[in-house]
């Protein structure tokens, strides 16, 4: 399927709401994209089930503290360059490139690269939503190798990484990032098609843009956005969402530090919501507590979202005094695995607690 | 020329020695190349002149705070993955490797490389003594770019970087570095032999050998080895040395910080020595004040001797109450030049004094 322009507002909504707080800036996302459209470029989405299952596929993605992409924006061929670098180490040229991850900038960036390269992209992502370490993925849960993979800047200073693990990839580039001043851009878990069917999460592009148009939609005619998303989401594999909490911010407390957005907001209930909601921050909201009673846990999704207009808000954008809405979504069965919690459930953020569904929380 | 394995011993005390305290334990440097020629290995060392003006150079070394090492032991075959990295890279196989600097590992490095690998070893470097950094180099000062290199930890993991300039090298490699625990192992500058005869400081190797043996039969024969010691400089590009200051060391202050061994060294004079001298350290002894007035300065070497043995001693291993002669030495023109102070003279280490040659300090 062709991109729509028309349709890349509703894209990088419905992301930002998938990236549960990470991912980047929708609008940064977005502006991409147009730009690459603006030169005459199109963007080709295919679905997993149109790739090859021996085609090479590279995914592309930014890699970094979201925050750090406010002040620091991307030239815009970083990725492309750190997928050519891991072309030329391989000798090969890849069919296709896709997003690692499901957010503002991490599903469109993929759309940059091969709107320049001519490359389709697969309509599917490593994560299912964003997760801020890049061992956190489908891909490592079912055993694709994450190097050789590449990190570029703006000012194409480059490397290329090869490790024993996929641990040992992200501390290393995790390293190089924060050296490149906090963001750069990377290519990683490259894989054939068959792998890329195995081990991805399937249609996250287009359910994005699904989610999206349902806000937006629902805006136009006067509804309620969130009722309309939570009767969107059981005909999807994100089967289950509710309001878990309603309220205004009261206090943020945010740094970047070791490479991360890290934090936590505190939401003060209004209307029917009392009691206070904790919100634990690494780049994406990791767990919700009202009062202490633990609401919403990674890695399902919480997204926090503007009461007024239904638009979703990224970590590096709540402020105090924002009158939010929290939405806690079911993550698709791929995601829940006991491997898959294994590496990215809360046990890989070091949160003491075990991991419970956000159907059997009230 | 064929390295005997008797004249081990002597080139890496030599090493040491010229590595100015730095450059790396001179005992494990011995004990790989020994190693190697035990498994019937042996090391070639040719002269400059000997490399054809086309042939491909591909230097290799430690990197990392000497400190890291004394703990942390090399496998072995870091740098040769390091080398073969770049080759892949490159599609190109080397002619030979080389030094980047003198010193105790940084010497011997290469050699087990050329050793295992089967290739000469070019008796020449890129400091004509040790420094910290990797764009502190007289292959950078004139001209090479230092990218396409590669770091190797024991476990494989291996980085190949390419940047705009020597210092953003410096400055991703030293993160990758610390990530890999303090200590790695390189291959950089990659050269063609032309460029190595005009940008390096030529034979070291066999300088230190001179050196080393110097030391080890003035001791032989009961004659005072410092004296004998600067009897030699004058017939070699280290035209000049001269001993500075001698005495008790009172205060050793040194930690492992941003990659780095730093710190100072406090030294009580004895005998007809008064006041007390402190050497600044950066991996390596880079300035020398008597009761604060400056005695040696980077880049001209400054070395610190057992006052016993007249064995050096370097930065790591300098401990509370040894007894230790100060040699300062003045370095080869080309590390003198404007171009070369430039980089590393005191300024390239935030050091606010002039260089002025140790012939014209008192």
């Amino acid at each position: 399927m062709k991109l729509a322009r028309d349709d890349l507002e509703d894209l990088c909504r419905g992301a930002a709401f998938l990236g549960t707080g990470g991912g980047g800036d929708p609008y940064i996302g977005r502006l991409m994209v147009q730009q690459a459209m603006d030169l005459g470029h199109s963007v080709e989405i295919i679905d997993p089930s149109e790739v090859p299952d021996d085609a090479l596929v590279i995914p592309t993605a930014m890699m970094g503290a979201p925050t750090v992409l406010v002040e620091k924006l991307p030239r815009g061929d970083e990725a492309i360059e750190s997928l050519k670098r891991i072309e030329r180490f391989l000798q090969r040229k890849a069919f296709a490139t896709m997003p690692i991850e499901v957010g503002g900038i991490n599903s469109t960036m993929p759309l940059v690269v091969g709107a320049y390269l001519g490359l389709p992209v697969v309509d599917a992502d490593g994560m299912g939503r964003a997760f801020p370490e890049l061992q956190m993925e489908t891909f490592a849960v079912y055993g694709v190798p994450g190097t050789p993979m590449t990190i570029t800047n703006e000012y194409g200073d480059s490397t290329l990484i090869e490790t024993h693990n996929n641990l040992m990839m992200e501390w290393l580039a995790r390293g190089v990032t924060i050296r490149m001043g906090g963001a750069a851009y990377i290519a990683e878990y490259v894989m054939d098609g068959a792998t890329v069917k195995r081990t991805s999460v399937w249609n996250t592009l287009s359910l994005a843009l699904k989610i999206g148009r349902c806000l937006r939609e629902a805006r136009q005619r006067h509804a309620d956005p969130m009722r309309a998303l939570l009767d969107l989401l059981p005909q999807t594999p994100y089967s289950f969402g509710k309001i878990i909490f309603a309220g205004k911010i009261v206090d943020i407390k945010r740094e970047t530090r070791a490479g991360f957005a890290q934090g936590r907001a505190r939401i003060q209930g209004l209307d029917d919501w009392d009691g206070v909601m904790e919100i634990d921050i690494q780049n994406e909201n990791l767990i919700a507590r009202l009062d202490g009673k633990v609401k919403a846990i990674v890695p399902d999704l919480i997204c926090v979202m503007d009461t007024e207009t239904a638009e979703p808000i990224t970590t590096e954008y709540l402020r105090y005094g924002q009158r939010v809405t929290i939405v806690a979504v079911a993550v698709p069965p791929i995601m829940r695995t006991p491997e898959a919690l294994a590496i990215f459930g809360p046990k890989g953020f070091g949160i003491d607690h075990p991991f419970v569904p956000i159907e059997q929380l009230d």
